[in-house]
């Protein structure tokens, strides 16, 4: 049954994760806002599911994209959907206690998402970045300093000790943590890239799992194609000048 | 087989929302940080877990707490937590439907309580409140006027557009949803009481929701103990009246 991917079309955004992830297993899938109106898809489907009342699934409507829809059900938060979707693309082992521990992984990775997120906009994400530039500055030399080496050191950690090699963050497979620790290092590297080249020394791992993904053959592919959106200022992943070291 | 809790002893935290099920289901639990260390249990045997190296299950350590002890299981993240508990504390139905759509809940409120701990933190959580109390209130101003208002509108919707019926959110039992949120209308009652006299209004069935789960027997009882520990200036929900409309 085909998956349909609700998120944004102009940007990378927590949709990417699960882009990736669709990618990676070859999935039959829509990226249903980045269609066009005229096929009955486009945003004005994804914001008719999140809004209207008469539509039978409104009820499970998200506060936000990215959502899917896969048959009847449909399901919201990046990581819950990589929990749902993980076993049925062969991307998380099938026993629970695997199953749990990449979904933890995957949650912490939601947790350093908004703080990345909130460099740019530390006030108020309805705010433009220029009226919060001061706060930015702030909050962004603190997430450089202290933030972003506390999360990548333990991501490095748990790589490192993975006991059955360093290869894959969980056990001797690819799986959609892989794919998103992937999307971290390559959108640090785009929006602190001067931050990053200090910090890639204490992240070997890490660094070499970024070119091993970036090298598989359905991931390098996508990341060539008109499908994956380029880093913009629109995204989570922002390029500052004034806000890297 | 007894479950050990591992969270900070000083505050309700995130730690809170995984005390609330677990004593709403009376399980057989240990608060490990608020035992005595003489006991072999403390502060020290939950960062010994989370750091020590020779500690078999150290590699499946979090990053921060709280996290879950049981049998040979570590897990951590609270949602993730929830999730693993709800099937056996009985506090969610136990078909993947309604679990995913209980986590993904679960998961906006984790977002949400993000939004609440940065009002008083909009720069670094490793910095003091005075040390950003501008930015606070900024920051605080946008929360009250357009996020919070957000976020409980949302909740006050999927309530009373669930066919089962407003008593619960997640179908015609209750659930460790119902339970955060009650914890979540209390912390918030707790950090701004203006704001929250001035809401109330809007959402009558989040909180007659709250006032029922403070009622029940076992919630009760608990929320007079001394296991209860009194909202404070050092968790997640803080009142600094400057901060209040």
């Amino acid at each position: 049954m085909r998956y349909e991917l609700y998120y944004w079309p102009e940007i990378q955004g927590r949709g990417e994760f699960i882009r990736l992830a669709l990618e990676e297993a070859r999935a039959d899938y829509i990226d249903v806002a980045r269609r066009a109106e005229s096929s009955g898809y486009g945003v004005a489907a994804m914001l008719h599911l999140m809004n209207d009342a008469e539509v039978p699934n409104a009820a499970f409507a998200p506060l936000v994209p990215p959502f899917l829809k896969h048959g009847k059900l449909v399901i919201a938060q990046t990581a819950n959907i990589l929990h749902y979707l993980g076993p049925k693309l062969g991307l998380v082992p099938k026993n629970e206690t695997s199953r749990l521990w990449a979904h933890q992984l995957q949650l912490t990775i939601s947790d350093f998402l908004v703080e990345i997120h909130d460099t740019h906009h530390p006030i108020a994400g309805g705010l433009y970045y220029k009226d919060q530039k001061p706060e930015a500055k702030r909050r962004t030399a603190d997430f450089i300093a202290n933030r972003m080496p506390k999360y990548l050191l333990y991501f490095e950690r748990i790589l490192t000790s993975n006991p059955k090699g360093n290869e894959y963050i969980v056990g001797d497979a690819l799986s959609y943590v892989d794919l998103s620790l992937f999307q971290i290092i390559a959108g640090l590297h785009y929006a602190f890239p001067r931050a990053m080249m200090q910090q890639e020394e204490d992240i070997p791992e890490l660094i070499a799992l970024h070119a091993r993904v970036s090298k598989r053959p359905n991931i390098a592919r996508y990341l060539k194609s008109a499908r994956r959106i380029p880093f913009n200022q629109y995204g989570i992943f922002r390029h500052y000048k004034e806000l890297d070291v």
